[in-house]
């Protein structure tokens, strides 16, 4: 059980990883830069969550595993041959770009959840949810403000809603279905939502519509 | 006591929630980013304060009173017939966005102190002076922020000097006057300072003045 | 040993003083900002040491002689004799700056490793150098970001790579030669790095070079 939530993590985290360090590209930042990047997208939504629940030192520092496969995914994404390869095609760029932060979203949101009924906060539906939610947006945040972006969580789509869904699916499912089925349900959730409000555009209604 | 404490900050809450809300209509944000925005101005000080005191989870997850609060108010702005009376007048809205911030900062300061008493830090002045000027102030810093704004608190006038001397206040009187008393007092101080700061367009001496 | 560890950061904290202040005056910003400038780039790195290792309420506040220290520049610095001699020839103020930040960067990056040990994470290789690389950046970031900058740290130079291998210095000396000869070897190695970097403007490679 604990075996598949820690592959379900490292995946998300070179998702994560994949995705802060293409931007970093973008924005032809140094390989230290990409590193940082890379890292900061992979790690930061779990320092943020681990210093909400109090879990401290964040458990990114007691297991390296999670740094260093960031910083390994990185390195590989920097390497000539490799951003060549990632960076010829622009509608193949985007597109990787969108599938490993949709990827690396959803496993977040629902790892977040997992680590709130870890620490013994799984009947309180509220904390479980909104820590997944801040668990899943809180490395692209770090991203975008690095990268000196407006977050992307502020600007497009249904990116949160989403998150914030997959995580309540994640927790309703967590004492019934079991927490495998409950936080493949919530990432597979999270993973389609922002697939198709970026395919469709999807948005929320705004102050300016028929107002 | 404590209830008077609390009514006290549902009544910051509320009014963090309307200056958050009504700044991310005026960025045509969508109903989410409403809300967030309410929330966060709202809770964002709280948490931080939190967060340094090391009361963890921080209270806003424990005790979800204070989030719904945030959330429904923010909901209220959004509804078209709310939003149309807020911003029909601009003058208007500017007025009601300043009594709302003012309110927010007297009250969360004085929470801020009452906090660090709470947690046994009730004879340290500078920290319990600290945590009040913070908590006032890190939920506007982070609404403007997510905005895309320049901290108002760095821009504007004597904000973050009307928190900290409220916040002495509060803390000086705490133990002659009582709890209640000295929160009252140093929130109506903030408030007033505020207002007049404002008002008469106070600032403090900058590099450039005669020098 | 403790007083040796004492006097460095009290002089580190100075240094980012000075740094935080003088950009903060550059900034046209009133006494309040400069104080609050040079407050938040001496301490920062600190407090985000503090939340990390679970030391809470950060040491900043249960020991004010940071904070007043931090505060005690930030005023001589405004003063407006001082502040003309400072500014007047702006290849000496950049000089000065320079040399503050990279004082400030070695102390703190080498106190974050001793925090690191202290709190019994020495044998702890990657979070005692984690810890102290964040320790040194941490106050120029929080400094960059709110005067509304790109933090330094993201566009130039091997700055935080020097933090880094500085750190690392000083945690693979800790044991062998003691606190001591570990915490100024590091520090001195971090500040000639960061000297040098600047005089030759070395910098990494980019995703553009020769690709």
């Amino acid at each position: 059980m604990e075996l598949f939530v820690f592959i379900l993590e490292l995946a998300g985290t070179a998702a994560f990883a994949v995705s802060g360090a293409m931007l970093a590209l973008k924005k032809n930042m140094d390989v230290f830069g990409v590193c940082v990047m890379g890292l900061t997208t992979a790690c930061g939504g779990g320092v943020i969550r681990d210093v909400l629940l109090g879990v401290l030192p964040p458990v990114m520092f007691r297991a390296p595993v999670y740094a260093l496969t960031a910083i390994g995914v990185s390195v590989v994404v920097f390497l000539p041959s490799v951003r060549r390869a990632l960076t010829a095609d622009s509608r193949a760029y985007a597109a990787i770009i969108l599938l490993a932060d949709s990827a690396g979203l959803g496993i977040f949101a629902c790892a977040g959840v997992a680590a709130a009924v870890n620490a013994g906060y799984g009947d309180n539906f509220f904390f479980s949810v909104f820590l997944g939610a801040v668990t899943g947006v809180g490395g692209g945040v770090l991203r975008d403000v690095m990268a000196g972006m407006p977050p992307y969580i502020f600007v497009k789509h249904v990116y949160a809603v989403a998150a914030i869904l997959g995580a309540m699916l994640c927790a309703a499912l967590w004492v019934p279905a079991g927490r495998t089925a409950a936080m493949l349900s919530g990432s597979a959730l999270i993973f389609l939502l922002r697939l198709l409000a970026a395919h469709f555009r999807w948005s929320l209604p705004r102050a300016g519509d028929g107002a």
